[in-house]
Parts: C-alpha cells; sequence; structure tokens
C-alpha cells in the first residue's frame, strides 16, 4: 500500500483550507470526503466571510473546490470514512470503498445535522421533513413551513423560506431567538413569519394519504396545537462526525479536543474545523483552523 | 466620556473580521488603528485565502475594507493606541488622538517588520531600503536589488522583484530557503535569482553620493563581499504590535498570550492574529481568530 504523507478527511472548508496548504507544501496527499463544502453547501446568504459582502453557500463552495482543484488534489468524493488507526508510525484509514494509510492524518469531517428524535421523523424525512433549507427550501412554493430551532441557522433557514413559502412558524424551545441581531430583526419584521417560544415539536404526522407531510404537534407550556405545515425544516444543532476516530479523545459533545497546534492525542493525527472542540462554529473559523493544522502536518513530517 | 460596547485595536484581517462580526451582533464598537490591511496590505500574490484562487494584497485588503465599512464602522484611521489600562470594570485606551473607553477590547495590532540591525540601516530607510516590496518594488525598474531573508515574506518579495528589477540576491541567513516549496521552485528557476545561503548582511553602504543606497556588505563564513545593488528589501519576520498592552501577559516575543477564546489575562481584553501566540501567521487564521475574539466579548458582554 503506498504511503501518503497526509490524508485529509472532509472536504468543507477546513478540509479544503488543509488541502490548499498541502498542495502549496508541496506534500503527497489525498482528501477523501462525503460530500464537498460540508456545512457551508447549505447555507443560505453568507455576509461573514471575511472578503465577500456577500455570498450563498454554494456559490462559496464552488469558490473553495475550484481553489482545491486548482492544484490537482487528488478528492476521493463520495467516500465515507469508517475507521481509522495508528499503526505504528503510520496511520491506517479504512473507507466504504478502500484502505490507505499516511504519516499523517487531518480530521476535518465536520458536523451533521442534530435530529428531533420524536414520532414521524424517520417517516417523512425526505418527505416533506429535511436538515437543509438550501437544498430543499424551493420544493416548498407558495405552502405553509415549519423552522424548528432558534439560533443562526434556523434564522437563516427561515429567512431562505420567506422568499419561498405563504407562511413560515418558528418552533423554538428557548424562551427568545438566539443568533445575530440582523437576523433577528429581518425575521421579525417580516409578516409571513410567526414565532412560537418555548415550544416543542412533540410529532411530525402526515397528510391524509400518510405519505408526506402534514402537520406537526407543538406543545407550549401544558397546551399542545397542530400546525397545518407541507414542510418541516430541522435546525436545532449539528452533532460531530467523529465516530470513526476512535482512538482520538473527545469531549462530551464527542469533538475531538485540539489544543492550539489542531494536534489530538495521538501524534500525526490532527483535527481541524467544527469536528473539533475549538469554541465557534463559523466558515472562516474552520478555514483558519484547516491553514492551521495542515502548516503542523507539514512541520511534524520534517521533524519525524 | 462615552462607554463603548467594544474597542477594536488594529484593522487588518483580525481586526475587519472582528469588526464585522461585532457589526453584525449590533454592537456599539469604534476600530481605532493606524492604517488598514497590515501586513495584507504590503503582500503581492495570495494564493491561499480560501476562496480566492488568486488576489493581491491590496486587492484583498480592498475587499476587507469594504466588507467591514459596508456596515457603517465608525473606523479611526491613521490612529496609534499608546496605552491600555483596565479600570474598575471598564478598559481605558488612551491613543495619539484622544482617550476612549469600553468594557470589552480586541488587541488585533499585528506585527511590524524586523530590523536589520545593522550600519547604514535607519540612514537609508526609505532611501532605497525598505520592508515592503509591495509597496516600493515598482520603483526598482531595470536595477539591482537584494532581498535579505529566506522565508515566504522574503520568497515573496524576490518574486515580485523578479518581473521588476533586472538581478535579485537573495541573502539569507539559514543553509537553505525556508517557505512554500512552490514558492522556493518559482524563485529558483529563475535566471534572475541568486541565492546567498549562511549569508548575513553587515552593512548597508550609500552611492557616490551618499544619499540612496548603492551596495550592501554581506558576510558568507570568513568572506566578506560587496553587492552592489540600488535597492535592499528586508524580509526577516516581524515584531508584534504590543508595547502599548502592559497589563496582558506575553510570551518571549512579545506576542500576547491568549487562550482558545482569545482571552488573554485580562478579563474584558482579547486579542486576536498576528499579535498573538496562536501558531503560524496567515491571513484566514487571522481572520478565523478575528471571527472567534469577537463572539467571546460578545458573550462576556451578555454575561457581565
Amino acid at each position: 500500500m503506498h504511503t501518503h504523507d497526509l490524508i485529509i478527511i472532509g472536504a468543507g472548508p477546513a478540509g479544503i483550507t488543509a488541502a490548499v496548504y498541502a498542495a502549496r507544501k508541496r506534500m503527497d496527499f489525498i482528501v477523501i470526503t462525503k460530500d464537498i463544502g460540508g456545512q457551508t453547501a447549505w447555507s443560505g446568504d453568507i455576509e461573514n466571510y471575511t472578503g465577500y459582502q456577500f455570498i450563498t453557500g454554494p456559490e462559496l463552495t464552488d469558490k473553495f473546490e475550484k481553489h482545491m482543484k486548482k492544484y490537482g488534489a487528488n478528492v476521493k468524493e463520495g467516500e465515507g470514512v469508517l475507521e481509522l488507526k495508528k499503526k505504528g508510525n503510520l496511520i491506517w484509514v479504512k473507507s466504504d470503498k478502500g484502505e490507505y494509510q499516511a504519516k499523517t492524518v487531518i480530521i476535518a469531517s465536520g458536523k451533521k445535522s442534530r435530529e428531533l428524535g420524536v414520532p414521524g421523523e424517520a417517516e417523512f424525512k425526505n418527505r416533506g421533513l429535511t436538515y437543509c433549507a438550501t437544498c430543499d427550501g424551493p420544493l416548498f412554493a407558495g405552502k405553509d413551513v415549519a423552522v424548528i430551532g432558534g439560533g443562526n441557522s434556523a434564522l437563516d433557514a427561515a429567512l431562505q423560506l420567506i422568499n419561498i413559502a405563504s407562511a413560515v412558524y418558528m418552533v423554538n424551545v428557548t424562551g427568545e431567538l438566539t443568533g445575530d441581531s440582523i437576523m433577528q430583526e429581518k425575521v421579525r419584521q417580516n409578516n409571513k413569519v410567526t414565532i412560537l417560544n418555548n415550544a416543542r415539536v412533540s410529532a411530525v404526522l402526515g397528510d391524509s394519504q400518510n405519505k408526506m407531510v402534514g402537520a406537526i404537534k407543538v406543545k407550549q407550556g401544558n397546551k399542545e396545537k397542530t400546525l397545518s405545515v407541507k414542510g418541516v425544516f430541522v435546525e436545532i444543532g449539528l452533532v460531530p462526525n467523529s465516530e470513526f476516530a476512535g482512538e482520538t479523545e473527545k469531549n462530551k459533545q464527542g469533538e475531538v479536543r485540539v489544543n492550539t497546534y489542531n494536534e489530538t492525542n495521538v501524534p500525526g493525527i490532527f483535527a481541524a474545523g467544527d469536528v473539533t472542540d475549538v469554541p465557534e462554529k463559523q466558515i472562516i473559523i474552520a478555514a483558519g483552523e484547516g491553514s492551521k493544522a495542515a502548516i503542523r502536518a507539514f512541520r511534524y513530517l520534517s521533524r519525524t
């Protein structure tokens, strides 16, 4: 088996930036990733990636991808990593399509959407219930929809849906919306939006034929009501894609612990971006961390 | 005196990104800065700011500045901070033009060029000797120049000068060039460039009228030679602009110590970017740190 200098797992902002840096340092590396862009691809309007006053998630993803591929990076797309193990001085990586080994690894596998865990969620997934407003929003033109959550992702989803749906309910478990004030104001000022605070979804119900979403049940205090909606957008947070990284130390949330050098507890294994315990999950932060991890992996190779 | 939520010191990638985040969170803040862009403004071609495959330093600076000013940020440009002090729960900031106070401060004042410390340097500064290839390179069309240094900044300067000067000496104190391989290759492949490794500048000499740079003396082992050059580009590293931050803890290099939350040892005082001890100085890293610091300052305000 060929031994690479570096395997990068994931191609969101952290993985792609690591790839750009690795390529410029002429490292022998591959990128193994399920998709390109990670959470960025799912984002609506982005106004806080410094240097781009306004860009959509898919557009920024496209720029990221082209930047990485400009250097001829070997990207194994649509491939998921199953296992990761240190064997002697090398790191062995098993994916759903093959096996690889390298002297260093950067875990940049990001996060995935947290599920509601209520009856009907599994049944109506992709049949009206979705975790991606950017991907699926356009399917709900002229319909009533619900966004579950009250943070930036939920606000972002609501702002996207305002332009598409006829009515948007925001079902927020806390006492008030969180997330950027500027987004909160835009959401509050729009008369298509109804905000339900201290509210929790208790079930997702089907339509008359029970094939697609027809309604949700919402509990507010002791009261329970049924909202008739055709779309349910779940935006209640994220969980790290770190199951495969068995040997690396994680925090209670399952985030891979890193120090300021992006080193994990296993020498040669680095991590960057949303999968780590670095505070705040932002595109610009993940990108910075990816750069730092690649430079550190390069230094590790020079030393060993 | 009006009490701001936040004072950001510096407007490089870290300070500007902090300003974008602070503005989006509707914080009452000002930016006090000597210049806009920091080291980015002095950079030549930038190919590793993720999302921009290729952009010049001044172009990226312009995008950064517009991004910050889009939100109507109150930027006190051309103003240098002299002193910073915690007084009770507030932080008092004294500049060369006034006094301010705020509940939080982000130190993002970056770094400045390290000096050679040899005879002739002070005398010929801005008379042929410079620390900024991007700014002053064009003045040396068709002339012989020397770049002092061997890292990324020196390589960047050499690559800029190749297109302008007639011959470029690289005077590098270590055994070989450091910095990105891709840049090293470009420099090595160019026949205008002569690389002198294990070489140290011992003096900067004047021309016949002693008004402008005429030559440099270079020591290689026991040998000393004189290189006839009209321009000297000093690229031997940077020192942090942290003199004013008296109370904050610093490392041996004078960098402000921060934890992963960008907190300094003084509650309410945060720091981000090249002025800190965060490893690796890159535009994308500084920008990410600026975001992290602003979010943290915002959380600090919510808590206090």
